[in-house]
């Protein structure tokens, strides 16, 4: 009697797994999808990152470059209308603090632009490269950044080596600016998918 | 008698849910790779956006501009060879019907080039970013993008907010396109993993 | 008594597999995740895409473009300083062997860029497209591409068709390099998530 009543209760239970597991679709406009659970992270970290974007003056210094900019700008200055079209190639620094001079763990590589022409705003794609004995490989980023909010968040969208397969949400904040030369980003990465 | 048929039942149960749910493995040219299932999506959405690409002339209402392109082109006008190289920066009203002038739920935001010398085709890298009582947070996609079909699937890659990691893909077709000024694109999302 | 003794092993098992599932946590810069497993790949695909970068004299056969430069440079010939900051959009033929003749089964699309000063390296966002028999649908890839070293690993970080909501990892080789004007990259494709 006792396994009878197993068998009857494992089909029920899987039935509540699959409904529960299963989120609400939403269809067209109407939105109704109560987070159904919010999971916690495998892996959190933290990291600052330096830009000093190349002006004509500093070249020994630069870790960026403006390599595209609209029929209006050029690629020293970034443009008006809030750098709208300015594009930049980056080989930045990561620190464990926000100190420009802490020894780097690794490079933080790749490209932005701005892309909005009333307010700041920008879209980054790049990569988090490690090569030491603490981290080795690489975190790949990719989205929107906001950046006159105070905290902007971001995909992981993959990662090698020790960051095999890696997926979460990076949160951007700006840390320090000077002008439009330098500007330093604090990077919290909560991943939520670990192998 | 009952429990002890059940014990035999179980895992020949997960037996069979691990044989089935590993595909079979691809080796060089081979492939055979029966679709295992046709999952079902967990969200699915639908939008336009509109882009209007700076041309010298429309300052005020372009959306969107070049910002790079080979050296035979510039960055007022679309290049040669099918627009090969051209690299345009986009900030473009999303809408949930195919008019213009209906409000904005959000705005498409990133990039596109063209890639190919003898027939219009793209690559997009871009996010959707909402920010109202509806949605809060942003979509990421990216993928090629060959524009004289009729339907193409890109990728998505991540998502922030009430899109928290999602992935799935997302369909775009071209709706309506005046010269080489503004087209609109309406987008079929479907997400096939929500959280 | 048999049903009775399964009840309790159930849960017991549940709890295991949940116990095991979940990732360590690494805080901060203490980075202590044992590798939990190493799963086998769900499809694996070699492949070799063939790159001809135009170069002012080579139009008939170039299969990518210099689309954007630092202040410092044009859109001719790569840059000093390790080519950073050049921008460069492709359209390049994928073959199943080295042969740069060999009939292609599809085509790599997308662009990289230049971004480190000090030594050759880029930053890759493409997508391979098929269209033939074997393989219909597109792979989508993102990462760093240290190309001094051997290997380079960079991640798969989406897919349609064919390769429908594929992740993984692919390894890049440069197999062949002739000057500035001719690369060729084995790409080895791993995919650890298949539909």
């Amino acid at each position: 009697m006792e396994g009878r009543k197993l068998i009857v209760t494992i089909p029920l239970l899987l039935f509540f797994i699959a409904v529960f597991s299963v989120p609400p679709a939403a269809f067209g406009r109407k939105v109704a999808f109560p987070r159904k659970r919010m999971p916690k992270p495998c892996m959190n970290l933290v990291f600052y990152f330096h830009d000093i974007i190349y002006n004509g003056k500093n070249a020994a210094n630069a870790t960026s470059a403006i390599v595209g900019s609209p029929e209006w700008g050029n690629r020293t200055i970034l443009a008006g209308q809030s750098h709208f079209g300015n594009m930049v190639v980056f080989d930045d620094p990561i620190t464990l603090d926000n100190n420009l001079h802490s020894p780097p763990v690794g490079r933080a590589q790749g490209f932005y632009f701005y892309d909005r022409k009333d307010v700041f705003t920008a879209w980054l794609g790049f990569s988090f490269v490690f090569n030491n004995p603490d981290y080795r490989g690489t975190i790949n980023f990719a989205g929107a950044d906001p950046l006159m909010n105070k905290t902007r968040d971001i995909s992981v969208i993959g990662g090698t080596g020790d960051f095999f397969m890696a997926r979460g949400i990076a949160t951007l904040m700006t840390d320090s600016f000077e002008g439009e030369v330098y500007f330093r980003l604090r990077t919290d990465i909560k991943l939520y998918e670990c192998y």
